[in-house]
């Protein structure tokens, strides 16, 4: 591995609690070389969706060969498993309870491994697995053990059971599947589907809580001030927004919110 | 530029999302060497005093020949221009919105170009320039690329109106610019104002919504606890502000309340 | 001190303000080499003692020779006075006001000394000695300035009183002294404690408000979804916990709250 590997957390630890840092004092102690950069510590509580949005989007767009340690884990201490995998160029260590579903879904799966060589660990608590097991699995894993000495291969591994669009008619149903701290509603459609569906895309209206949000447009200001309206955001995705305010508000929708597209 | 170059991000972005951590994975891709530092990602959303205000108090303090990287950006995709500036020892990209301007008063303007070269962002979304734009330009800069290379110099560049402190009979009226998370009132009214209108500092006294503050104090502690007080802040600005409280929720104040100078 | 030192930062500044990365301008101005490492910018403001339980629980898992700098300081400014200290192996630099406690009841003090030699930060603001007064010094140290340097040793300093668990017949009663950000409420009660009072803690029932909650638990995830639990958390201290909820609100606790402990 590189001179100074890059390693990233995900966690849903908040930032006021000395768990974060806990986690790097390991990493840096076992590898003092490792470059450590957040991806986020605000996932909500035991959030494993929001966790595995963000994750497939922030992930892909590192250096090849950096270490992704993923942190989002209701289950920990029980007997849920621990995963390491090689999605695309990236490595991830992350707990098998479907917070890969997105990046797997990105990227092709390399290796995975089901993490039985716990042996480096000795002594972890039962409820901090962040601190006593995935910072020193992470510093191995820095340090270049390889994925594969980690234990072995699973038959399989949990993924959520993400909802995907559905025809109606004319219409194709889909639903908000992730609201970002702006406000806006990111949906399961992706412009993939979009094109795969219509012939051309300029035609097709959008709506969402029985309101009418016109043809997708290029970017927030391309709508007045405080106005819905839907795009096809960074992520790929139909999303509803409003322009320099928060859709979630103005539609009062969250996760779940249908979101219907026609063709006009 | 240095062997390790430094680069600061400031956006709006918050740090539930993927955003800035895919910003951060941008960058480390095309400039592996790049120290990344935080100045802050909440700004309150679309907030671009408030940007310039972190930004002029943050940035001066780096290294000569650090890059800050701006992103508080409500008009991404539309037709609003990107800069690229030299302000004193201190390396800025941001958007063509005003953002600029608290650090263009206290550093001189050394260079100054709107970025046209943008041929190594093809294919970029018109909602994500952070990712897809602000940070493989900066990654060039990070690299070695001058300035003067990414596009030529503005006739003009957008400003803030920040409101100024204007004479009143014998006293000087300001206003809140900016309130800081102890809940602060920070005014436009500088230490300079004050030493350049009247003699003897000592004697002047602050007041704000009809209540008389006194003096300027030296420090928080020197007002009783929970009481109000105005001191010189770190800034170098005149603050309104309780001890061990939050001045804001004690006057019901915030940008734009008076604050009124006397001589006593 | 090491090529690359690393340094951490813990303030009750929070994020949004340019106060945390004003720190960071100085200290990578005057030590280019720094490595920084956030603890947290997010204790509650003016709460020593969260300060002082976040600084032990991180503080310790760092590699040896790190320096913590804190920050969480509302004396700012008066004459409380400003420590450098060396517990265990690490070094820590921090206001006399007590969030030192709880590292020096876990480590002993190798080393105390009250700074004296501030003439290298001469010009400091009275209200912002982490950018002016404590950067400046964490960079003298970092490049390698011996902490006997800095001042002489003080006869005493200030210590947090902290609760302490007591017996009551055949009870320990301890209180609630931290809670996280998931509601867990942290008390003063350790597994040490528990230990050493009963022979066999299999047998000890926790109780909280007057709801029983059982025996200790191993992990979260051994109560049913929503269920109050008690266990011996990471920082081996006895913890009141729901299994993906808030414990603190479920029971409309907070710092104070008595948590019992008694044989079955």
């Amino acid at each position: 591995m590189a001179r100074q590997p890059v390693v990233t957390l995900l966690t849903d630890f908040g930032t006021s609690d000395p768990y974060v840092a806990a986690m790097k004092g390991v990493l840096l102690s076992r590898c003092p070389r490792a470059r450590i950069v957040d991806i986020s510590h605000d996932i909500p509580a035991h959030n494993v969706l929001a966790g595995a949005v963000v994750l497939a989007e922030a992930s892909l767009h590192f250096p090849p060969g950096t270490l992704h340690v993923v942190v989002v884990d209701p289950g920990v201490g029980t007997d849920r498993r621990i995963l390491a995998a090689q999605c695309g160029e990236q490595l991830y260590l992350l707990p098998d309870n479907g917070v890969i579903t997105m990046v797997a879904e990105a990227a092709p799966i390399e290796a995975l491994v089901v993490v039985r060589n716990t042996d480096l660990v000795g002594g972890a608590s039962m409820t901090f697995h962040g601190r006593d097991v995935f910072a020193p699995l992470a510093a191995e894993l820095l340090n270049g053990r390889p994925l594969e000495q980690l234990g072995p291969q699973p038959d399989s591994y949990r993924q959520l059971e993400v909802p995907v669009p559905v025809r109606s008619g004319e219409a194709v149903v889909g639903q908000v599947i992730y609201v970002d701290q702006f406000g806006n509603l990111v949906s399961n459609i992706t412009w993939q589907d979009v094109e795969t569906i219509w012939r051309d895309p300029a035609t097709v209206r959008v709506s969402c809580l029985g309101r009418d949000l016109g043809s997708l447009q290029g970017t927030y200001g391309f709508a007045p001030r405080g106005e819905l309206l839907a795009l096809v955001n960074s992520m790929g995705r139909i999303e509803v927004a409003v322009n320099r305010g928060r859709a979630c508000d103005v539609l009062d929708a969250g996760v779940g919110t249908e979101v219907r597209l026609v063709q006009s």
